[in-house]
């Protein structure tokens, strides 16, 4: 294997690779002190939309760990903003106002021009591009469909998405308008990224965990299958992550995603019998192992390796966490596990 | 069948029935104005240790809705509150001090005397089996160890149990002791419940969904597997209640409840296909599909009483919710569901 970036995108093909890439979802965040450096000089928003702001931290974590992919600094809620609703982002959480609570809200939105509403991620790409390539992949993102739309209609993180199935329970017609205007803009913006030179987009469907199987097919699935269908002729793997692995493993992947990154509600080795032949697996360390001693680490992250050794042949994997790095995680705990795996090959 | 209570009692023993009992968790509370009402002159605490006040806001939905069976008013945090630690209700939600990070803080709690800290509880299970029985069902009820540990580490309702995980990876023998403690303390409240006079109790592990398979059987489940092996000779059914059953619900039946009361992660069909035979079920619908107009919700239970119907011969059924009902949920829902239940005598 020659660059990081080839053996990222052998991974994401199921080619056979020497050892599995590495990155971690929110790799560029709090738990980093060259982060909360910048951080500390300016607000949120202004980095997301500050280009060279942006790459700077983008490139923080790949060059501290020597990860094999960094993934572009920025916010699924760029989509919501871009469509006239406003984010302040509060230490509680993001909030969003005005809430979107019927037909009426819906036609109200912004239509999203990418190359004009996006401009300063197409720029990003292009300053990390110019840093990383041909060493290292870039990955460009977005929330999908039902994640987003889950915001725009509760106002922040919450504890459900009641009044988003409540909204689908009660007017259908103007759920499904709500999906297909963010699908719209989703596919935009990933199709801009492609464009800008990213080697892969993850779509992260966060909040479709909420959903039980026969709602995840109705209300979220097609949106981002959809997507997935439109990013096709531009070349590119996509990635697609759930949380709640354990019930929506094989409808997520029905979807059509070249890799589907699970969290830790299952174990590998089950993931690995369900998913069909041709889709490559990212993800299923737990966060809470980084806090454990390295040595506990280096013996999870081996015994994950052997596994994918044992029975992933024309499989790809690429390790990651379930879910995003918080600002607690220790970063010895990060480091343990990038080195066990750069160790493995 | 008799009364509402053989009706209960048959399904956790999975037992025929003329229609699957149904109740709904968190059925008193904010979502009835009655219970509002009782609530704006007394704050939670004085309610949930006034046994007159329990009890009486406990059988507010039984006559409401003519449910077939109570499930006391009182709140999982009664065993941290007796453990020594204090619980304030916060409108973010509850929050405990001092929080439990060491051996010595495990060491610092104190010891709890079921009869003389819990005497409050008794007393409002014998004001209710006296004003209930025969005819309703009365469920007692506790959190899971693993839960109960979560709060008591992380000191309130938090987005992870990274703490919680983070003692686990890195003191086990203070791990250990603290779930000891809290699996005695927890065995103890259960056993003056069924002793004052409750039909069934319900283990509620509402935080156990935040861990994968392996820690799942290794961090929680010993401590609820072993609750349910001491109160097996007091002859009582045991319900256990688990979020992510589609992760875990193999592991969960494994720990030998009587009922395995299920999120709705999991389609009942197969939950039905993956729980061993002789385990009743209780729950599975969607709090949210209450937010749908009465047609809906009545076509919803039609189908999965039928597929109780076809496919769940010698097993025990309860309708129930996947979670426990919120504020915002209309009375009118609730209505309709349990009155389809009521009407497919």
């Amino acid at each position: 294997m020659r660059t990081s970036q080839e053996r990222f995108a052998s991974a994401c093909r199921c080619e056979a690779v020497d050892r599995p890439p590495v990155w971690l979802m929110r790799q560029a965040g709090r738990y980093l002190p060259e982060y909360r450096a910048v951080r500390a000089k300016h607000d949120f928003w202004e980095m997301v939309r500050t280009p060279e702001l942006a790459a700077a931290v983008t490139e923080q974590p790949v060059r501290r760990f020597d990860m094999d992919a960094a993934i572009l600094f920025s916010d699924i809620l760029i989509v919501p903003d871009a469509m006239g609703i406003e984010v302040r982002y509060e230490p509680g959480g993001p909030v969003l106002s005005p809430l979107v609570a019927s037909l009426a809200d819906v036609l109200a939105l912004c239509e999203v021009e990418p190359a004009r509403d996006f401009a300063y991620v197409a720029e990003a790409i292009r300053l990390l591009t110019a840093r990383l390539h041909p060493e290292k992949a870039l990955i460009g993102f977005a929330g999908a469909p039902f994640t987003l739309a889950a915001y725009m209609v509760q106002g922040g993180p919450a504890r459900s998405v009641d009044r988003l199935k409540a909204l689908a329970h009660r007017d259908r017609g103007a759920y499904d308008l709500l999906l297909d205007r963010v699908t719209a803009a989703v596919t935009g913006l990933l199709a801009l990224q492609i464009e800008a030179g990213v080697d892969a987009v993850q779509i992260f469907d966060t909040w479709a965990w909420h959903l039980g199987p026969d709602d995840y097919v109705d209300l979220a699935l097609p949106y981002t299958a959809r997507i997935i269908e439109r990013l096709r002729p531009h070349g590119r793997p996509v990635i697609s992550y759930l949380r709640s692995a354990a019930a929506h493993l094989e409808a997520a992947a029905a979807a059509g995603p070249d890799v589907l990154s699970i969290d830790c509600t299952i174990r590998l080795a089950d993931a690995m019998a369900r998913a069909p032949a041709g889709v490559a697996l990212q993800g299923n360390f737990d966060p809470a192992l980084l806090f454990a001693p390295p040595a506990v680490i280096a013996g999870a992250v081996e015994r994950q390796l052997a596994l994918v050794r044992e029975r992933g042949a024309g499989r790809g994997y690429i390790v990651n966490l379930g879910q995003g790095l918080t600002p607690e995680i220790p970063i010895e705990g990060v480091e343990a596990l990038v080195n066990a795996v750069r160790g493995a090959g």
